[in-house]
């Protein structure tokens, strides 16, 4: 393969770079809420400090995408309980006025909407370095991180290599996607030097263990993996990705550019479509993950082999899980194997059971009693409407989606898929995603 | 399972017993030839006796099926030149007169036609138990342990369990059968005491080992097995015949009993024909099933799921393999796994070759290449039709079976097969063997 030098595209700089202006209203954002928090801590004994963080602070954000944390820091000594309750009293003094609610991370925190922008108040022990007590303790560790060890210049290769990460769609923590956080982002360019460098790495990636293919310590703290949460899919396309980039480096990477699309893959496809109610995405996303997950492996062990799976979702009310068949129909005849015939009850039990039914009964080279039978569901579609008019609730995923699907869950391919793909965006989403190729794939 | 008494169908012992008239006429003839033996053998100073042997001398032949052995025994101190040399000069010599030919074991021998009556004179060594030296060594001493230890009415039981076997389609050594000799059926009664405790010890079997149904150790000598050269699936035939046998015992299974024909399959039966030049029956049918083996093998590689596979022949110059295909048409796509995208040179490579015939490229769950492709051969029959045109020849079976299927091999399905069976005896029995019941199979 051969690679260009470390061109970046003309505009992309631009791209990645907020203008002046941005900058300063956002600091005018920041530093209000920062001395009403500051306000509203004081009047508790137990803060310590109030801090800057998120990609704002760090410098690392990306044009109208800017995350504003602000960290209240209390002290160790205090039990959750009050943790919480002094967190969130500040939090909510300090953004009075402005749309609010509370947030769930590993703690409750406020988000609010201030001029715009999202700011969220966040609360965390003021603890050293290792003595962490809650998740959010290392949050100023890796904001001081970024700010004194990372140079402009490599703030900057921050942001190319997190709007790159965007445009391929490997960005994102959160469950549903899998994929890079932006402070992974920061640590690979503190580790690798440049954007450039970080994708030269890439192209060459060794996996770190047979069912692994990254590991990325934490700085902050060793012990922890900072691509523990990432999917080896998500890994591997960034490598192709990279790879094609390298090879052709151009503007629409970091614009959005996506693998070759397949229409006409659309008519073998089968999703079921089904509402819900509402959770937190992240909780939606892992039981419609898990269903998914048990869901194939029913349809494998029926004996049709599926090419690709897809989760599509609205993230609110609606669902759908897609199918991309290798198998839509298996023979209409299928042949099952029994015990040997020297065991000598349940031989005589299988062929009470079965040779009525049977096209033909026989022994094989082994002795075992083999028979030839019609099959009841040749049709995959035909399998699941089966599954989804009830046994879907026995088969183990999560019980809210299983019910919800034996409840209202539809199976539909063809013409109606594609109808109903027209009216929802999300659905039609997935079903451009299930047809696409993998970025990176394509020759040339 | 009820089992009846330990009757024998009325009728079934006058169908295992020789006339008296039969068994004065086969002593005549054995006189006869012995006699002649004797003198021939007188002429060469290496011959120490003449004994008689088969199942005629046994007392355990059946009807119209004796078989005449007279054993030439030698000094043990010749050579095998020699050995051979006299042996077959001693047999053509006593034979004068009489249609005869050269027949080969592990060594050549004589066999003659006379009044009716195959005849077969076998040189042996003259050796103590154990100290054997030819294959033929041994059976003087199945002789005398027949002769000596079995009653006469055990004798009956004998040719009871031999008229059985053949029934029920379990009798025969050679290799086209694996099925049991004579002399495993003397074994048997004199370990077991009586025909219907043999098929009382089969009802009941316990296998020896976890591929193996059946072991038989020769009273004579006690390292070998005769049960080596019986297949697992005809002691399991045999298993559930005796079953289906002590529940209901009737004339019929002494007649030749079969299970259930299921007519309809017949349609569903892909057949390759072809000539081949002629051999004895047991390379031919080494050759056969060793070629059948293989190509079953390539069959379920290229996706093909087998029910029952079956061999015909006319043990001469023509030969057919019979397939039962579970999975007779493939989908019209296939997936492929490729290597891992982290293997750089690998993943490149696979790209390279694939991606442009691909219906879809993509990365799966553990960062695996996949893709989508059209499948080259959906049916069967176009598979089979492509490995008789040639690729057959590259496949590992036997040669000359190999290239005969190259130059003449035909597959045939449908209406042709069954008018192709119409007119060919042994291709007809091959097509209802192949979509028949194992007997014992059904219920009642």
């Amino acid at each position: 393969m051969t690679t260009t030098t470390d061109a970046i595209p003309k505009g992309a700089r631009e791209l990645c770079t907020p203008t002046v202006e941005e900058a300063k209203r956002l600091a005018e954002t920041v530093e209000r809420v920062a001395e009403k928090t500051r306000l509203a801590a004081a009047r508790f004994p137990e803060t310590r400090d109030v801090v800057l963080g998120g990609s704002f602070a760090k410098g690392t954000w990306l044009p109208g995408e800017a995350d504003i944390d602000i960290f209240v820091k209390l002290s160790p000594d205090i039990d959750e309980a009050r943790f919480e309750e002094v967190g969130l009293k500040v939090g909510l003094e300090a953004t009075k006025g402005y749309p609010r609610g509370k947030k769930y991370a590993q703690h409750p925190y406020t988000e609010a909407r201030v001029e715009g922008v999202v700011v969220n108040i966040v609360p965390c022990y003021d603890v050293q370095a290792g003595q962490w007590k809650s998740a959010a303790d290392r949050s100023p560790f890796h904001v001081e991180l970024v700010k004194t060890r990372l140079s402009e210049a490599q703030k900057l290769d921050v942001r190319l290599l997190k709007k790159f990460m965007k445009g391929v769609g490997v960005y994102g923590a959160e469950i549903e996607k899998e994929g890079f956080s932006g402070y992974a982002c920061e640590v690979l360019v503190l580790e690798h030097g440049s954007f450039v460098d970080v994708l030269k790495h890439f192209i060459h990636l060794k996996a770190v263990a047979p069912d692994r293919l990254l590991t990325l310590p934490d700085p902050v703290d060793e012990r922890r993996d900072l691509a523990k949460a990432i999917s080896n899919e998500i890994v591997a396309r960034l490598v192709l990705a990279a790879r094609a980039y390298l090879k052709r480096p151009t503007l629409q990477f970091f614009l959005g550019k996506t693998g070759k699309k397949r229409p006409n893959l659309q008519a073998h496809v089968i999703g079921i479509t089904f509402t819900h109610r509402e959770s937190s995405e992240d909780i939606l996303w892992g039981e419609l993950k898990r269903t998914m997950k048990h869901l194939s492996g029913h349809i494998k062990r029926a004996g049709f082999a599926l090419a690709r799976t897809a989760i599509a979702s609205d993230d609110r009310r609606e669902s759908a899980f897609l199918i991309l068949p290798e198998v839509r129909e298996l023979s209409a005849i299928e042949k099952r194997l029994g015990p040997s015939v020297v065991m000598e009850r349940e031989a005589n039990e299988f062929l009470a059971k079965n040779s009525k039914r049977a096209k033909l009964v026989w022994v094989g080279e082994a002795g075992q009693l083999q028979i030839l039978q019609n099959r009841d569901e040749v049709r995959l579609s035909d399998f699941l409407r089966r599954m989804v008019r009830g046994e879907i609730a026995k088969m183990g995923g999560s019980p809210t989606i299983s019910r919800a699907i034996a409840k209202n869950g539809k199976v539909i391919e063809g013409r109606p898929l594609l109808r109903a793909a027209k009216r929802k965006g999300w659905l039609s989403a997935g079903l451009n995603d299930i047809v696409s190729d993998t970025l990176g794939t394509s020759p040339g």
